[in-house]
C-alpha cells in the first residue's frame, strides 16, 4: 500500500463534505491518501473555502496533516491524475431545487429533486455538466473511479456510462439506510446479513434479507407493519404503507416508493409543507445557512451533530466505503448504480440500475436479481423509460423527447397543464439548460 | 348456404339493438337467418319486449318475416344450438355506470366505463356474468361464435378467452370510426385502403394506412393537426392533440388515448359536465329514455335517426360484418379483440389485444404488428397488466389484487384516497360483486 | 390499368425462364406488360439469346407480340425505370453448385445449395452481386419491386433488406408445393383453405390448415403418415418421417427439414447418388443441356413438358402471382421471405423470415405467427444465427465470422475438418469471393 | 460452532471418496463433524466397506477418531437428520457408462457420460433415483443441503430443483480446474483474482478474469494459444483450439466445449481409444480395480497418489469448500449448478445453470452474467432445451420426448440411425429405466 492516493471532490462546497472528510479519517488505515482536492465553481468559492479550513482542522485533530488539502476553482487541475473523484455538485444550487418544487406544486404535481417534473428539470441542468466532467476525466485521469452522488444519481450515472468511458459508480444513501434499519431490527451486525436490493435509484425494493441461513424479509415486513419503521431517511416524514399491499408484496419498497404507491398523500403533505415551513428545498436552504455558520467556527474540528438532520446521512459513509472496497478489493456487498447488463430482466442492457453488488478492485459485480413480479416490473420499466428519455432530452434539448419522457411518469399530470409546466420549467432554467434554446 | 342460422342477442333490451337489426337486414343476402333470439333479464323485460316488437316491424317492412323472432328471459333456451351469440349486456345497468363515474369524480379521478376505477368496477360487475354465459355456451352451443361488445370489451374478452373454450371475439366501434374517418380524409372507399391498428381495447394506435401502394399515415396525421379530425366518436368531445407529440409519433392514437396523453384536460371537462348536463352515463340515460319512447311508437319500422347520437354507432355494423365475414370466409380486415399469441411483442401470449385481423371462417387471423416504440410499449404493458390483474380480481374477489391492479393505472390516484375509493366502489356494488364479500 | 409495365429478369438465361414467360402469358389480363427485359452476363449470352427467341415465339403464339422483348448484357439499361425485377441468377453457375456439393461430401457433410457448407458457399458467391444489383435499383428504379428467387433465397433477401432500401420479396417454391399438395389431399381449391407456414427459407413448418372453419392440420399429418405425401418437391427423393415425431409435432415440417430431422439418411442418399447418377447439381446440369437443345427448336412456342422435372416448378407461378397481387392489390395469402419485424417471436426484428402474408399493393403484410414450441424455436434461432453470420461473412469476407457461422449449422461437422473444408471452399471459389482475399 | 454435523455420502463406495475424506480432514477446524455416514447399495457393499475402513484409518491418523463413521446400505437411516448430503452415485455402475460409450460409437456418435446420447442414457438411469433420494430428504432432513456431483450433474440438479423442495447445489470440477490453471498462469493466489464462469454443466465459458483491477481474460487466452493450457482436466487429452476462433471469442471455453467446437477430432480420438486402450469408461474401470486393491491395504491411511489420475480431481475439494462456505457464511466465489432465475438472459427461470456465485449461509447467490454473444447464446439455448427435454423424458419415460431432446443435440446424428440407437439404448438399460417400459 505504497500509493499516495489523490482524491478529488467536485462540489466540495456542499454542506455534506465534513461527513465525507470524517469517513476518510475513519479509514486512515485503509486508504493511503496523499492529496485531497476540494473543487467548486465561482458561486461556491466562499463555501468551499470554509469547508477547506474545516477539513484541515479535522485532519489536524486526527494527526493526518500529512494529507495535502487543495481548495481550488480549477477543475482540470483537480482532476489531473486523480485516483478517485467524488461528484456531489448541485447544478443551479438550492435555488434551482426550490424553483423545481414550486413549479411542480403550482401545476398540481409532486415536486421533488429526483422524481417527476422536478427530477426531469434537475437532470437537464445537471447532465451536461456531468458529461463535461466525464470528458475531462477521460483526458486527465482515465484510470480514476468516479463516485457520483450528484442527484438525480441514477440518471446522471446513466448519462455518464452511456456517453463516456469513465469508470463511474452511482451512490445513494437510501439502501444504506435500509441496511442500517434492518440491522437494528434483526439486532445484527451489518456484515452478518445480506440485504439485496434492486430497482432504479430512489425506486428500489429489498428482495432478500439473508440472515443465519434464512430469508427474514417477511419478518422485517411484519415489523414495519407493526409501526417500527427505521427504513425511512430523516428527510422523509413518517408514513404508513397500505397494509395488505405491503404484507403480500414479498419485497420491501424503499421509502421513496411511497411517491408512487401513495401519491395523493404525499401531494397533501407537500402542499401543507409548502404553505408552512416551506418546501424541502427551502428547509434545506435554511439548514445549510445554519450549518455554514457552525462550520465557520475556527474551534470546530469535527463533523457537527447538526449535519445529521440534513437528510443525506450515510452518503459519505457509502462513498468512503466504496473507495476502500475498490482500493482493497474488499468484496463487500454494496448497493450501487451501475450498468444493467442483464442484472434486471426486462430492462435494456445499457441502462443504469441500482443493485446490490460485490465490490472488487475492478468495480462492482452485481448479484443476480430474481425476476420481479410482473406488475412491479411494469412500474420499473415505465420509470426507466422515463429516465432514459430524460437523459436523451437532457443531452439533445429536444422538447418533444422531454414531453414523451414526462408523459410516462406517474407523478406527472398530462395535457395542457404539462405543456405549460414544461415550458415554464425550461424558460425558468434556460441559463442552466442552454441545450433547449 | 342452406343453413338456417340461429342468432342470439344477450342484453337485447339495449337501445342499440335496432342498429344491429338494421345491419342484419342489410345483409339479408349474406346471412341466411332462421331465428333471432332476443334475451334479457327480469329488469330488462319491458325494454326487450319493446325491442322485440320493433324488430318484427322492421323485418316485416323488409319482407323478412320468415325469420322467427323470440323474446325471452330464458337464456339457456336462447343459447341452445345458436350459431352466433351477440353479447351486449350492461351489468348493473346505467345506474351502475353513473355510480362509477360519480365515485371516481368524488375522489378526484377520471370516471369512465372502460378505464380507470370505473372500468375496474364495470369489469368486476360484468366478468362473472360473462363467464356464466360462456359456460352455458360450452354446454349448449359449443360451436357458436361469441361476439362480445359488452364493455369493458377488452377485459371481458380476455376473461372469456382465458377461462373458457368458447370461440369469442371482442368488438369495439373505435377502430371502425377511425377507418371511416380516414376513408373520408383519403376520399377513398373503405375496401381500397388498409388500416392497421394495434393495442388494447380503447387503447389503440393506427400503425399503417396503406393506400395506392404507399403508407399515408403521416398525411392523415397532418390532416388531423390541421383541425379536421373525423376520428373521434360522437360521444367524445372534440379536442386537440399536443401538436409536436402527434406529429412525431409515427402512429395515430385513438380518441380514447387522450385520457392518457391529456388527462388533466379530460378531468376538467368531466367535472364541468358533471356539474352541468350530467356525467356521460346520465346523458346516455336520458337519451335512452327518449329512444324507448320513440321505439314504442307502433308506426316505427326502421332504426330512428336519433339513435346515432347515442355514441355506439357502428358497433352493430361491426358485429354484422363480422358474422358475415366468418360465415362467408370473406377475409376482410377487421379490428378485433383476440388472443395475443405473439401479435404484440412484449405482451403475454394469453392476454387479449385489439388488432387488425383477417376474418376467416375459422375466425380472426391477426396481422403481424411491427414492434411498438419503446415508450408506447411501456404504456401498453402497464395498461395490460392493469387489465389482467383486474380480470383476476373480478374472478377471485381478492381486494389486494384489485389494489395492485389500480396502482398501475395512470388514471388512478394512489394512497389513502385509493383505498377509500376502492372500498366505496366495492360496498356500493356488492350486489353485483358478490365475489368481494 | 393504363400502365405499361416494364419487367426485368436478371439471370434470364436460366432454363426456368420459359415457365416464367408462361406465367406472364396466363396473366395477360391482369398485368399490362409493355416491355420485357432479359438480362444475363457474358457467360450466359448464348443461353439468354435462345431464351429470348423462345420468349418471342411464345408471346406470338398468344397474340402478345405487342410486348417488347429485349435481350441484353447491359444490366443498368435493363433496370432503368423497371416496375418489377425478377432475380434468378446463379453466381458461379452450376459448376459452382457442383463444386459445393463435392467439397461437402468429401469432408463427410451434406452438400446442398441452400444449407450447410454448400449454402454458405453459395451465399458468399451470390450476396455481393445481389447487393450490387440492389444498389443499381436504388439509383435506376427506386420504386420497383425486387422478386428474389436467387438461392439461397432467405439469406440473399436478408442481405438486400438489411443493406439497401430496395423493396424486396424473397420467393421459394417449397411452400407452393405444400399448398398444392394439401389442396389435393383436402380435395379443395387452393383459395378455399388457408395454409399458414412460418420459419426460414427451406426451413418452414405449416402451422395451420384452415378449411371450412376448422384446422385440418392433424388430418393432413395422418394422410402423410399413411404414405401419401404430395408435399415433397420433385427434386427431393421420397422419404418417411419418424412416425411419432411427426404425429405429435402439431405442425407439418417442409420437405427440406428432413435434412435436420433425418440427416444421416440424407447423407447416405447423397453419397449413393454422388457415386451413381451424380450429385443433384450434376443431374441438373445434364438436364439443362437437354432443355436448351429443346429450347433451340424454332418450332417450339410453349413451355416444354420436360421442364417440370427440373425441380423448381411453381417458382415462376409464385413470381407471376406475386407481381399480379402487388399490382392489383389482390390481398391473396402468399408465402414469402420478408423482414421479420416481430412476426416470429424470438428472432431479431431485422432478420428475414419466410411467412405467410397477405399481399397488397404495398407489399406483404405477414400474418401473426403463434409462438413456436420451444424446441423448434431453438432450431430456428440457431439456423437464423447461422444465416445472419453468413450474410455478414459474405459481405465482410471475415473468415472467423464464417467459421462462427458454420459451427452453428447442424449439417456441418466441426473441428480440423471444418477448418480444412472452409479453406478449400474459399480457395476454390476465390474468383467469386474476392472479399475473402 | 457447537453443532455436531452429520454428513452423509451417497454412493460412498466410489473410488473418489478418499479425496472427499481428505478434504474434510483438511477442514477440521472449519467443519465440526460429528457423524459421517457412508451409504451404498447392495452391489457396492464390498467397496463401501473397504472405503469405510480406509476412512477410519485416515481419521485416526489425523487424530479425528471422535467422528463416528457409519457404513450402511440403509439410505433412510443415513439421511435422517443429516446436515449435508453428498450425492456421487453412478446408476448402472461403470458397466452402464461403458455400454453408453459403445452404443454411441457403434452408431457413429461421440460417446460420453454427460453429453450426447450417452449423457441422455445416464440421465435416464440416474434421475429417477436422484428424485427418490430428494423425496426422502424432504421427509428425513428437510433442512439439509444436497451437494450433487452425480453425473450428468447439470441435468440431475435441474430434476431435483424442479421436482422437489430440497436445497440442492450441483458441483463439477471443470471450473475448479480452470480456476487453478488460471491461478498458475497469473502466478496468483486463487483468492486474489475472480474468475467468473457461466453456462451449463460441462458447457461453460470463462467470462471474466479479474485481477489487480483489470480483466486479464485476453492475456489468459494468448497464453492458451501459446500452447500452455493447464485448463484441461487430466481425463481429457490435450488438444488445440481453432486459433482465430479462440482469439476473438472474448471468452474462454471450458475443455468440454471442444466436443462442440471440434467434434470430428474428438470422434477420431474416441474411435482410436475404443480400439486401443478402451473407452474412457473401460480405462476408468481398470483404474478403479487397481485403486481398490490399494485401498484394501490395511497400512494405507491417506489418499493415495494414484487417485489423482482418476479424472475427477478437485471434485471433493469443491464439495468440502462448499460445505464450509455454507456452514461458515464465507462468501467465497464458487462455480455451481443452481436455478437460473434470471442469471443467464435467454434461458427459462426454472432451469439449472452453472454460474459463479457467492456462497452464503443461505446458499449460492449467483453473480450477474453479462449477456452472451448471440451465437454462443444460441448454442446454450439449444443445449439447455436438450437437457430440459431429457429431464422430462427421464421422468415420464416418453420416447417421443426423448427423440425430440436428442434431435437438438449437436453430438447426435438424426434419422433412422437415431431411432435405432435410441431403441437399443432403452432396451439395453431397461432394468435401470423402467419408466420407458
Amino acid at each position: 500500500m505504497n500509493k499516495n492516493l489523490k482524491i478529488t471532490i467536485i462540489g466540495a462546497g456542499s454542506s455534506y463534505t465534513p461527513e465525507l472528510i470524517e469517513g476518510l479519517i475513519k479509514r486512515n488505515n485503509e486508504l493511503p491518501i496523499g492529496e485531497l482536492w476540494l473543487v467548486d465553481i465561482e458561486d461556491g468559492a466562499e463555501k468551499v473555502s470554509i469547508i477547506g479550513d474545516l477539513t484541515r482542522r479535522m485532519l489536524a485533530k486526527n494527526n493526518m496533516s500529512h494529507i495535502d488539502v487543495h481548495v481550488t476553482l480549477d477543475r482540470r487541475l483537480a482532476l489531473e491524475g486523480a485516483d478517485f473523484v467524488c461528484s456531489q455538485f448541485r447544478a443551479g444550487c438550492l435555488e434551482g431545487r426550490i424553483r423545481d418544487e414550486r413549479i411542480s406544486l403550482k401545476y398540481g404535481m409532486i415536486g421533488q429533486e429526483t422524481n417527476g417534473l422536478g427530477g426531469f428539470a434537475n437532470a437537464c441542468r445537471t447532465i451536461p455538466i456531468a458529461l463535461e466532467i466525464a470528458k475531462e476525466m477521460e483526458e486527465l485521469c482515465p484510470e480514476a473511479w468516479l463516485l457520483n452522488f450528484t442527484n438525480p444519481s441514477g440518471m446522471v450515472t446513466e448519462a455518464i456510462l452511456k456517453h463516456s468511458k469513465v469508470k463511474a459508480v452511482g451512490l445513494c444513501n437510501v439502501p444504506v439506510i435500509m441496511q442500517k434499519g434492518i440491522a437494528k431490527m434483526l439486532d445484527a451486525n451489518e456484515e452478518d446479513f445480506i440485504l439485496q436490493v434492486a430497482g432504479l435509484n430512489h425506486f428500489i425494493w429489498a428482495r432478500q434479507v439473508l440472515h443465519e441461513g434464512r430469508d427474514k424479509l417477511q419478518e422485517v415486513v411484519e415489523e414495519i407493519l407493526s409501526g417500527n419503521d427505521p427504513l425511512v431517511p430523516q428527510n422523509i416524514p413518517k408514513f404508513k404503507w397500505p397494509e395488505e399491499l405491503l404484507r403480500n408484496m414479498g419485497m420491501i419498497p424503499c421509502a421513496y416508493l411511497r411517491y408512487y404507491y401513495t401519491s395523493e398523500d404525499i401531494m397533501g403533505q407537500e402542499l401543507e409543507e409548502a404553505s408552512g415551513e416551506g418546501t424541502r428545498g427551502e428547509v434545506v436552504k435554511a439548514m445549510e445557512n445554519r450549518l455554514f455558520d457552525i462550520y465557520r467556527n475556527p474551534e470546530l474540528n469535527e463533523k457537527p451533530k447538526e449535519l445529521e438532520k440534513r437528510g443525506g446521512q450515510y452518503y459519505s459513509e457509502a462513498a468512503c466505503e466504496l473507495m476502500s472496497s475498490i482500493f482493497n478489493d474488499k468484496r463487500t456487498i454494496m448497493h450501487v448504480n451501475t450498468r444493467n447488463n442483464g442484472a434486471i430482466e426486462g430492462l435494456p442492457n445499457d441502462c443504469t440500475v441500482e443493485v446490490s453488488s460485490m465490490i472488487t478492485k475492478s468495480g462492482p459485480l452485481p448479484l443476480n436479481v430474481a425476476p420481479f413480479p410482473k406488475d412491479t416490473l411494469r412500474l420499473i420499466q415505465v420509470l426507466k423509460e422515463f429516465e432514459s428519455l430524460t437523459v436523451e432530452a437532457a443531452i439533445t434539448g429536444d422538447r418533444n423527447t422531454a414531453h414523451r419522457a414526462l408523459i410516462l411518469n406517474p407523478l406527472v399530470t398530462t395535457g395542457t397543464v404539462l405543456e405549460t409546466a414544461l415550458n415554464e420549467t425550461i424558460e425558468a432554467n434556460l441559463d442552466y439548460m442552454p441545450q433547449f434554446r
